[in-house]
């Protein structure tokens, strides 16, 4: 399995090989998650319901459907969207008088009961999220967790009495990517959308980038300031203090099981999938090495390493099944457990165990004695690894250029005056996509690489899928 | 709200009083879950993924579309539920040229993927479960939790070597519901439903019925023996060891949302709903009194008293709102809080904190020192308590009789002699349904209620919902 010379043939191969996803299903797009998969998935879950827990936010869960009539009001919304609905319009053998959607996202179905939820200053803000699959209809070739037409999605809603605190929302919500992302070893940089390519209905945009193998970029997720574009149409407002009723003021936050897919593509290798240790389902795998004689004494040896691992809070996998141990390490390697111990009879005798990490296939000896601390100590070690290198594989190919002929694969960083038409002609020279002006950079002098005039605004673009 | 005198105005009622559902989404049936009602919701869940996760299932999650060439493949099953399914027809301006109907149940969305899943026989048994949400087009009225459109949904599906082997799939799910059933104070009867009553496309269904208040049973979930019934449509197959190719046995276990509707109609009383403590979202609720000049003293030792419970592992909320506290228990006996500490000047200087049980609503003072361990003794004695009143309730209500004059409000048990015709009359004459034979009863010898023969077999019949 190549990575580097066919990035679109290794991705879907190490994802078969480690069964994280089925696609045999027999609608494209929507794909089965196996049980290894949707492990994965769901720690990426515990940590979303962590983080929002934390922050103050209420699990809620809203009705997948929503009639046509309510999903109308937003108008851009709407023209965003209609290409990418799935339509309800029959119930049994009864044709529908409202024709139902299926969720693309959530607004049109949270704000008419968002409605009735705010009254006063005192119901502010609003935090909720949830954690549920959306439809949308793809027409571009699809890929496991990268496009799918069902998507297992998060989403944070907030209603705010003023744009400033809607604003402070969006700071909460960069510093959950920023956790996120050490917490997957997944680097990304955030970028203020240009105006033309913005989120159906929102006043502005932060796209979440992640900067994949072949030099495109992939959106993570996005964050939305909708000032009051939704709460106007329906009608979300509160009475303040002084008795006056105001719209509220909106953001909205998701992310999507392109996580996941992100993770694969960054961490993986020729060998297949590799986890990184927090996101790992299993973290450590053991395999027995059984010679004639010793059978006994090694099996025990690793169920009791097994136990006190998985007491420490390890999540580990014992491999019993039948088979020589070069087919077991080929699996495991596979399926990107970070962690591999080995236990033989020289093992036994010098009261050791072997362990072999996953990233860099380094073998070593440890002390059988607290070996559960020192294992913990080594996931650390090689999340740690994983994240400093793929923080610097990211950062050497965000390049600054001064002329359009020095594109070349990564992100390109260039000076841009602000105008539009500048803008298009830097996508139509290059064929990249803007991704907008980063946010949080340093100060930026420089000219427009298209009209050469003084600016201090710095834009990034690059190919993205 | 008088729970007894009308029990259809009190549910909806004490279910909106306490916010566990917002029935005012513009689609009838589909209810919002509110932060409290879902958490309540993702308590059930995370018990029932603990039973499966313990008794080697496997957590998958499988598209929410079918199309419809995949769900016709099973005959009876097809003519269960086609008056019951949501059609999509359409993707964005598109005319789909096959139909996908949303699920109402997994059946014919797993089984084309199990054909390629399973192999040979080492790949059984498999076991897998998911939690999502399925969709019924109800055209009866429409109830929070016990009947709605958009149901909050368990279903475990098994495939193996054998009928016995199945059989025995069938023993482990009844171990689960009795242990579901002590977790939730919710007693229930198993009955084998009659021929004319089973589940479309099953061999024998098993009915989880618990009592309602009102006299009625309320279906909690099911069990199916399905045999070969969906392996052969589907081809499920497997090679035994001999190298022949054999249809899988198969097994399922549904459950849904309605085991927090049937905990509300049980425990709740006339102040709102009652949360036995294993499913409280909050277990614990403590309540400042504030009086001029201990208002510091009070607020401190508040805050104590709720840390200390919450690192001792209960769930529990300091209520702060600016409110009198008359208004705070008034909430939160509508909430159904199992248990209310409150704290003032007099507590402070006795060294105490007072306690009142949600229950009875008996009051007591513990000892401010060890604490937190007589409250987590009360909780579980609260959990006891209402468990055994539950179950007393349910073995009053359950009435042998041996004339059809004799019926009344509850379950009747009577003989029967196994003939549809006398089964029909029953239900005829009494305007009951048959649950089916309890499964697992004591031994029975009587005569058929309608024709008079000598029978060994009893059957349940109630009013159902």
């Amino acid at each position: 399995m190549r990575k580097k010379e066919n990035f679109s043939e290794w991705y879907p191969e190490v994802i078969e090989k480690a069964n994280l996803s089925d696609k045999r299903y027999p609608i494209k797009g929507m794909n089965v998650w196996t049980p290894y998969g949707w492990k994965a998935m769901r720690l990426i879950d515990r940590f979303i319901r962590r983080e929002f827990d934390a922050t103050g936010h209420d699990e809620v869960c809203f009705p997948l459907l929503i009639p046509e009539d309510q999903f109308k009001k937003e108008a851009d919304h709407i023209k965003g969207f209609e290409e990418w609905v799935y339509w309800v319009t029959h119930a049994g053998t009864t044709e529908l008088d409202v024709r139902l959607l299926l969720r693309p996202t959530s607004e049109t179905a949270m704000y008419p009961v968002f409605a009735l939820w705010v009254r006063s200053h005192a119901d502010l803000p609003l935090k909720i999220y949830q954690i549920v699959n959306v439809f949308r209809y793809e027409t571009k070739q699809t890929r496991a967790f990268m496009r799918v037409r069902e998507i297992h999605f998060f989403e944070s809603h907030t209603c705010h009495d003023s744009f400033e605190d809607a604003e402070r929302q969006i700071a909460e919500n960069i510093e959950i990517i920023e956790r996120l992302g050490k917490e997957y070893c997944l680097p990304y940089i955030l970028c203020r959308r240009p105006e033309w390519d913005k989120f159906a209905g929102a006043y502005y945009t932060i796209g979440i980038d992640s900067l994949m193998p072949t030099g495109r970029t992939l959106q993570l997720g996005s964050i939305h300031q909708y000032r009051t574009n939704f709460s106007e149409p329906y009608n979300i407002t509160y009475e303040d203090e002084k008795g006056e009723h105001k719209p509220v003021h909106q953001t909205t936050f998701g992310m999507a099981e392109r996580l996941l897919g992100a993770v694969i593509a960054i961490h993986g290798d020729d060998k297949g999938v590799l986890f990184p240790p927090q996101i790992a389902p299993i973290q450590v795998v053991i395999v027995p090495i059984l010679a004639k004689g010793s059978k006994t004494e090694v099996t025990d040896q690793c169920n009791e390493v097994y136990h006190e691992l998985k007491e420490s809070g390890v999540r580990v996998h014992l491999d019993e099944r039948d088979l020589r141990p070069g087919n077991k390490f080929y699996d495991w390697e596979a399926k990107g457990v970070p962690l591999r111990i080995e236990i033989g009879k020289q093992d036994l005798t010098a009261n050791v165990v072997t362990v072999v990490r996953r990233d860099n296939m380094n073998k070593d000896m440890i002390q059988r004695k607290g070996m559960a601390s020192k294992v913990k100590e080594m996931l650390k070690q090689i999340q740690g690894d994983l994240r400093t290198r793929s923080e610097e594989e990211m950062r050497e190919n965000i390049v600054l250029i001064n002329s359009l002929d020095e594109v070349k694969s990564g992100v390109m960083m260039m000076g841009w005056c602000g105008e539009e038409e500048c803008g298009h002609e830097i996508e139509d020279q290059t064929n990249l996509s803007i991704l907008g002006e980063p946010v949080g950079s340093e100060e930026f002098e420089g000219k427009c690489i298209v009209c050469g005039k003084e600016t201090k605004t710095p834009i990034c673009a690059a190919k993205t899928y």
